[in-house]
């Protein structure tokens, strides 16, 4: 696959005159995509049922002659201002009983059918109209689901979806009152349309309760987006995607990337570090100008098992943004090492959002590859080098990585609905497994509960996995030579309870739970030799061996030949140690790294990424602050 | 009295066949007591008048043939869903106007007159056909009033019931607008039925009428509990008692006492620390896993005040709960530890919560005396251990202590109403004084306004007493040696005016309060010699001699023979001194103690408990890491 | 004009036979004014239509005859119980959709007509009676505008008058939809009537809506107002005058100043320091009990503008108040020099607040002169100092300032609505500057976008001005020889668009804005030589020469001989130099001042102000802590 680049575009926002020439800019540029229509449903139909695609029409014309592949958008972000006259009670909720209303966008809930008939009306007649034009070369739909906390809605339309979605799950009430046990405080139902949205209780609602509700709003979105699937895929032949956000947990993307071909994201590195990753300062301030240097991986390899292989960037920071507490610009270099990383990753395209900055709106501070003017942003010469670069290196080819991290959204919902200990967060815990895997020089892959692959990893790592089955268990034991587990995993059924058989419940090592302990983050708890956990402490006993032990004397880690489980949330330092011995059991090659340079193998290249603003010299490789170097298996090349 | 153990059972959460093993066993764990019964009325009424009593008939007598005392608990603390559908609009309504919706617990209006019928029926019920059973030894009325907030509503019921309250106040609208002073901001009334609740004002409303509110909701919580008082008093002999909570205060204790016959709380020491105490991180640190040494003994006091001497510990901690921030388990011997001193401190029962873990709802992270799955927890064997500790014993005699501390819910309402200063507390500042006194190694009782006994103590102290009159004033000089006053003593009337006869208006004492300063956490008021005041200041001037002066040259503590007044709140080293000072005065005996270490004398016993993790030896007496020594007077014993 | 002293009272609060003899203290302390009336609706007319004026009657009376001069206010932020229940709409609404109940003050809505028409009345039947009343010097209307967050309220009222004000901005909603870009996110409207309010957005609303909304806001304040100055003016030839609060910036104080006669503001320097200023807790330990040494100031010379010379302290804070987190209480002098500070800007009278200390309702914890027991309160002997240093002073005539700061209400509006960065805040930047120049030792007179006078400043400065164009770029030109812009000047149009010339869009300045970062606090930008930029980055390009330079080789500051412009937002250092830079250049003597002491002229005076706890020696001048000197130019003189 030889990867390319696109730009978001939004052409109703521009005279018309101004088309042909940003169309030749971006050829020049070397991009070889361009999205368009996601926001535009006002102009496609300004008043119900008037129709008006004349102007997209000439657009794609336009974009499509001078070379470019077209990505059109179904605009169902944005229903217009007379959808709400239409559908008056199609917005969602939040939990405080408010209608979150019109003046932006992803106005809706995801379960008002009204809405989701204009949305399949819609993409239908845009279906018609473009399926086969040969400039659409893909369609994506909707846009950043579950961005602005939008999964969730406590409307009388989802009141009454949950209501069904319950009665198809449990069949009768008495079922769902045994399985949620309701009979703790009296809060057994007599019918299913007593049960209400789990907002507004005077304490805590049953944990069940809530992910019964999480599950269900999850499925919302995969049905919502379905719907519309639905609809195109007898029109078109080219592939269907949606873009999904960083760190949106809500729904299972997994779920919703079955009925899609391929999966993109938004990838805002610098937006991203200011605003939804726990780090401390130092590392923050750091990192400001440059991004994490793991968390654009995270997503990439994520949205890969959401693609099965097939994923893009669908829109890639090229300066300052608008919606982060700092919005800071990168350091030159980083547009591009952002790019290079993403197809070392396996990224199909990199589309950078967006051609030129708005001046007016909500995004009127975020930059384009094109000033508002239309001057070139710094990103554009970026730009144009990667695309050199691309060129340069041809082809390239993923592997399969020795290691792999089960991913369960479900598990967010879980740990979400009873953190136990302020500190404990699902993403945290997985994050923290995946950069230490990182910093090891290690490529790896993620995995769903329901996709391991025969034969498979070298290791599987599943921390915090909040349900686990035999049929799970012997699948991870069948798919790795060693699986390693904990803390919480295996700790509640589906319907959050506590497994009659004990947690972690494994049949393959003889490891149980007897108590749990959280802790504030001023507290760890030290491991003998080095290293300590926070946060959350299974206190384990069991006949399997410790393989690790706290000071205090109980477990940290115990395993068997393929099989382990971490007792506490390791520290930086306890990570590197769990993934050396681990590494060590299963004869897999470490390349420990130092502070901000990433590694990532595919089939014929080693891709080293300084994330640094400092040179760095590795194994006789010398990479320059905030620039990438790609090795040719055998054949060092600089990038 | 000989002290007992209990603990909290919920036969309709487990099936039938469990019953009677579990009861064995609580009586080889050496209990004698059970709670049943309080949150089960969707099992005891399933629909409206569906009556089903038989499984608590069996469990009453499956329990009791084993040879346990029942405490039958009332279920009104969760009235069920079709009792919603009877009562819509029972729910207590929040500060932003929000109902408190069915899901969780307490999710009731005290105002509400349908609701309290309902529960007086209920009560009637069960005193009907429980009443005379001889295993029935005590019942609970309602569960943990209060707790969640759930004190004050802003519902209609509310609303209409405060008219009423506020008519028979004031007799006269023009009667309640002097007192108020509402002519202040053109706030006069023309009717009660004008008279909102103090909430969603523009800015703070009339202190004096949220006072009024704050009194009002504290009445409607006794007289909730009166009508089940009054429907269970002439159907059982058995004593009525009702389980509070820690550090809630929004209710008048000793009025809700006045009407049952044993106080009994729910002590849960780690829990409390994380989340209910003020205290710095690295105190918090230090008694992670203990609780902080003061807060159980400063609840046992209190609450055997509110008893009138009969107290119980309903729910005693036994290893990890669910709801605070952070939870850790307790140390090795905490248990045992927590349970000793409640008997030293006069408790007639020590019961745990709960017998065994429940697997499913809110509390399945809340740790029992046994694991879900039925295996013994940590505190199980330290509970058999404190059994034989108190076998040994044999009968513990409260004495009156020679220092009492004067405590006022009242004063706690008005302080939040106006706290002028950030930092300004009640609970925080007589908290303050009560550890000081402790760490004094001095036993302490508690005081309402309403009785001081005659003849008296030698101290009594009345810090932060919003209201004093003439009669608390020669009550107060005639109950003890020396009463010591101030800051913000005698600050306001029940009306929330400041007295005309000026601050603290004591007849005894010729000090007035001339300007009111308060200050932010950082900055200290230094005292000649040694220690600090913060928060608050009182200026004071007057003939009354200065018996210390702040290095600003203002009084710090004014005083005579039997009545002190002192200006700020002490810091820890102020606290110290002016308790040696008033020790000397009154010739009593202190004896200071080390961090950690705390002492309580009995009629025939002295307990030595040490909360630290480290062994600590004082006056010869060795005392290892969470263990109480029991010193019998004139022979040292271990415990 | 000679500086007078005055005081608020409330007649209505105290006994009647009281009057007299406060009136007869009043004028022994040395005041000649007292201000009446404000909260008095309740007292004027009881119940609709019946109208009690006989006390004010006598109330004036006596004040008048014991020599006093009556502001009397019309009570129109107070609407009496009954008013809700002929207008029960009138009630603003809060951001969440919640009214502001009635309970405390400033409960209407500036959009409700009804209401507007009660106060028109009242204003009316007040001039009526009073307006010849020879006692009556002048007019306070309403109270406080703006003060507890009231300028914007999202009713029903609000939302109709919005849709009006915006037909007459923009004709036709599709020029609306053009000047907004609501094409960006499908927002186009079809109607006016269509446009919401904008809260409770999904996201974050249009920039464009907002600011509109908050421009809209901001004139329905003034024509609230100008309906009560419409009816008083016929009736009074006595000044008609409104009392601002300090650091109150949702309306535009200009516009409703030139309206009325005199400005006046209310002014409680710790409290502000306590509340309203972002300042590190070494600097509010340091002037915990006298205030910010430039916060009084800067509201001095800004309400100076806003009167357009003549303006007033109407509340002076005498002692602690009750509404700030902490309250501590002025050290010993701060009195007095806070009310020579004022005649030093030009205040024709400082008006204390108030006479005597209520004991009842919402401020009963806020000094007076007196105590609420009618003793001197430590402020009363200050006053009497004060009352007699004016008489020594005699005439204090202002002079132009060399230095003006351009203010500008809209800008605040502007960056609230869109901050792009966390710690970027107008007030902050504006105050910024204004400190540097005080310290500096300058004089500075404060300007309206309007109001550039001509021949004009040596320098003036605009930083942060959200919106300019050519009319105003040449004004500023013409009006000083050096005028200072940046950071964000010139950066958007009145629609909230990012101007089509570029920013800042200067004809005089060949400097372009090419990107804009915003930084955490903790990351500085440091310029070459020293200092460095925080907060906010405008990278710059453009052929103006680089007169600083950050140390990443970007400029810091560009400027030609009249015009310069900053880069960034600069921390205290940079400040320091970019005056005395800006000093040097267009040859203006600078006093550097040390730290608290500060310094302002008058026409025959130099008043030296110590906000320090220390003595300080400046230039041969001793000034006591908390002193002030008064230097009559060319013979010192101590105040």
């Amino acid at each position: 696959m030889k990867p390319e680049l696109g730009v978001c575009y939004y052409p109703e926002h521009w005279p018309e005159e101004m088309w042909a020439k940003d169309a030749t800019r971006m050829v020049e540029t070397g991009l070889t995509w361009v999205r368009i229509g996601e926001f535009a449903w006002s102009r496609m139909e300004p008043t119900p049922g008037d129709l008006r695609f004349d102007w997209l029409d000439r657009a794609i014309e336009v974009l499509g002659s001078a070379g470019l592949k077209v990505v059109l958008g179904t605009p169902t972000a944005t229903p217009p201002r007379w959808m709400l006259k239409k559908h008056p009670d199609m917005l969602a909720v939040d939990a405080q009983g408010q209608p979150r209303k019109f003046g932006s966008r992803r106005h809706y809930c995801f379960s008002h059918q009204g809405y989701i008939q204009e949305c399949a009306r819609i993409a239908r007649i845009m279906g018609e109209r473009y399926g086969r034009n040969p400039h659409v070369a893909a369609w994506q739909i909707d846009n950043e689901y579950g961005c602005h906390d939008t999964t969730i809605s406590y409307s009388q339309a989802a009141l009454r979806a949950f209501q069904h979605w319950l009665e198809a799950q449990y069949g009768s009430v008495d079922a769902l009152n045994t399985a949620w046990g309701n009979v703790f405080w009296s809060m057994e139902y007599g019918s299913f349309d007593q049960i209400d949205l789990p907002n507004l209780t005077v304490t805590e609602p049953n944990p069940a309760h809530v992910l019964a509700f999480r599950r269900f709003s999850s499925d919302q979105v995969a049905i919502f987006n379905k719907a519309q699937v639905d609809v195109l895929r007898p029109l078109t032949d080219a592939p269907l995607l949606h873009n999904y956000m960083g760190r949106i947990l809500d729904f299972d993307h997994f779920k919703v990337g079955e009925d899609l071909d391929i999966a993109t994201w938004d990838s805002y590195p610098i937006g991203f570090l200011s605003d939804r990753l726990e780090v401390d300062e130092a590392h923050k301030t750091a990192f400001l100008q440059q991004g994490d240097p793991d968390m654009q991986a995270f997503h990439h390899d994520l949205y890969r098992a959401v693609g099965r292989g097939r994923w893009w960037v669908m829109e890639q920071q090229p300066g300052p943004v608008n919606w982060a507490p700092f919005n800071p610009a990168p350091l030159p270099g980083m547009v591009r090492l952002w790019s290079l990383e993403a197809v070392a990753h396996g990224a199909e395209v990199v589309s950078y959002f967006r051609w030129r900055q708005a001046p007016f709106a909500q995004e009127q501070m975020h930059a384009g590859l094109l000033t508002p003017n239309d001057k070139p942003a710094p990103a554009l010469s970026e730009v144009r080098q990667t695309a050199d670069d691309l060129a340069q290196l041809g082809t390239v080819t993923q592997t399969r990585a020795d290691v792999a991290i089960l991913f369960d959204y479900a598990s967010d919902w879980a740990w979400q609905t009873q953190p136990q200990g302020a500190g404990f967060n699902y993403f945290r815990l997985v994050f923290s497994a995946y950069r230490a895997l990182r910093r090891a020089g290690l490529s790896v892959d993620f995995l769903s509960t329901r996709d391991i692959p025969e034969p498979g990893y070298k290791l599987i790592f599943a921390p915090g996995l909040a349900t686990l089955d035999s049929d799970l268990e012997h699948r991870l034991l069948q798919g790795c030579d060693l699986a390693i587990l904990g803390p919480r995993s295996g700790a509640i059924t589906r319907d959050f309870q506590i497994p009659k058989a004990g947690r972690p419940g494994l049949s393959g090592l003889s490891c149980d739970v007897d108590l749990v302990e959280t802790l504030p983050p001023n507290v760890h708890r030290t491991v003998d030799g080095g290293g300590a956990a926070r946060h959350w402490i299974d206190r384990l006993s069991g006949t399997a061996p410790d393989l690790l032990t706290f000071t205090d004397g109980t477990p940290a880690l115990k395993g068997t030949d393929g099989l382990w489980y971490l007792a506490g949330f390791p520290d930086e330092h306890l990570w590197v140690w769990v993934v050396e011995m681990a590494a060590a059991k299963v004869k897999l090659d470490i390349h420990p790294l130092p502070e901000g340079l990433r590694r990532r193998e595919t089939d014929q290249y080693v891709f080293l990424t300084n994330y640094t603003a400092a040179p760095i010299n590795w194994n006789n490789h010398d990479i320059a602050p905030c620039d990438v170097v790609i090795l040719k298996k055998n054949a060092p090349r600089k990038g």
